[in-house]
C-alpha cells in the first residue's frame, strides 16, 4: 500500500462548498501514479508501455472540505493477464475517517501502437512483492 | 433523455494525447446538470434542496481525442425514496460510437442543513413524466 | 477576429459562486486554439512547430456566473520576428458587456527540439490576410 | 514572504508534456490563499469580506515538467486604499530557477453585497508587519 498526501486546491471547491466529485478523481489518479512510480518504477510520462483506465467505481462517503488534511491510499487487489484492479481510499488525517473509496481496472497498453498488451512480467513481479500475494 | 454537446478543452488532453479520464467526469456532471435544469426546473446553483453524488461507476470504452465531436446523453433509470440513478453515455457525433458510459446514484440533499432528504414530489413527478415510467 | 462560444462548467464555479479566475484562462486558451486552427490551419495537437505562451496579462472586469452565455473573441494585434501578440475579450451574449480582456505573447516553438523559432512565413501571411494589416 | 510547495497533478500536464499555462494560475491562487490564511488570518472560504482578482500579469519563463519539485513564493508589494498588489514566483526546488512570475492586483470585496470595499485596517496592519514596510 502506498499513501500520499493530497494538496486540495481552492478551485477544487465548488458552489456547494465542498470538493467537487469530479475533482476527487484527480486525487485518485495522483495515488495511482505514485504507486506506479514507487512500486513499478515507472516514469511520470509513459512513452512505450503504460496503462489506460477501463473502469472506475467510486463511493463518495463524506464530503471533503478545503480545510481537511487528506491522503490517498492505493493498493492493487487483483492481477489479471492484461489488467490490474486497484483499490483506493481517501482518508482524513484529522479524523482517520475514510471519506471516499474507489475501485478501478487498468489495462496494460502499448502507447505508440494504441493497443492493449499482456502485463509485463516485471510489473506483476513488483506488484506481488509489494502486496505480498 | 437529455442530450447536450460537450466542448472539449485543450487542457482536458493529457500526456497520452487523449481526454484525461478524470476530465470525463466533468462531462457527465455537465449532462446531469442539464437534466436537472431542463427536466426538474432546478437552478444552476442550489440554495435550498439539491443532490449530492453517492456513487459513480464509469466505463471508458474508446479514448476521446480533441478533434472529436461529442455529446453526453443523460436519463434517469431508477427513482428511490431518497435517491435516483442516472445512466449516461458519451457519444461521438462523428461515428455514433458510445465512447464511455456511466451509472451514478445521487441523493436528495438539504444543502444548508447538510443532510439527506426524501426526494421532493415535484422532482419524482417531473422525472416520471419525462422518462415515461 | 475569431469568436467562439464557451461552455461554462459547473466545476469552473468556485466558492464565491462565480467562475474561478484561473478557469477563465482556459477560456482564453480555447479562443487562441480556435484562431490557430481556423486562421493558421494548425492541427489541434502540434507535433513539429507550434507556440508557447511567454506572457499573459488579464483584466477581470465583471464576474462571470454559471447562467451567463459567453463567447471569447480573439485577434492578433502584433506580429514580431519570433512572437505574436493576441488580444482577447470575453463577452456576454446576454448584455454585450466585455467581462474580461487579455493580452498575451506567444513565441514560435520547435516542439521536439524545445527551442524558439522565427515565425513560419505561412503563419504571418495567414494572420496578415485575416487581420488585414 | 510565504513559500509553499505545490503538488503537480498528472492532469496539469498537457499535450506538449509540460504544465499547461492555465494550470499555473491555480498554483498562484494556492500561494495567495496561503498568504491570506497565514498572514491575514483569513478563513479558507470567505463569507463576509474577502478579495477578488482585478488583474493578473504572468511571465512563463521556463516550462514546468511533472517530475519538477516546485514551490510558490508570495509577497505583497503595494497596499492601496481598496487594493493590494501581489508579486509571486514559482521556483524549482531542484535548481533554484524561477520558472514563472506573476504580479496581480486584488480588490477588497464585500462578498454578500458584491461590491468593493476599503481594505480592513487589520489586513493592512498584518501585511505591513509581515512585509516590514
Amino acid at each position: 500500500m502506498i499513501e500520499i498526501p493530497i494538496q486540495i486546491r481552492f478551485s477544487d471547491i465548488d458552489a456547494l462548498h465542498h470538493v467537487n466529485n469530479a475533482c476527487i478523481q484527480h486525487y485518485y489518479d495522483q495515488g495511482k501514479n505514485a504507486y506506479m512510480q514507487e512500486v513499478l518504477g515507472m516514469k511520470h510520462i509513459w512513452e512505450g508501455y503504460g496503462f489506460i483506465q477501463a473502469n472506475t467505481n467510486t463511493n463518495f462517503l463524506i464530503p471533503i472540505y478545503i480545510e481537511d488534511h487528506i491522503s490517498v491510499r492505493t493498493r492493487v487487489t487483483r492481477i489479471g493477464t492484461k489488467s490490474v484492479t486497484f483499490y483506493q481510499e481517501i482518508v482524513s488525517a484529522d479524523t482517520s475517517n475514510v471519506l471516499s473509496n474507489c475501485t478501478s481496472v487498468l489495462v496494460g497498453f502499448d502507447i505508440p501502437n494504441k493497443k492493449s498488451i499482456v502485463l509485463l512480467p516485471e510489473w506483476t513481479q513488483a506488484i506481488r512483492k509489494h502486496e505480498s500475494f
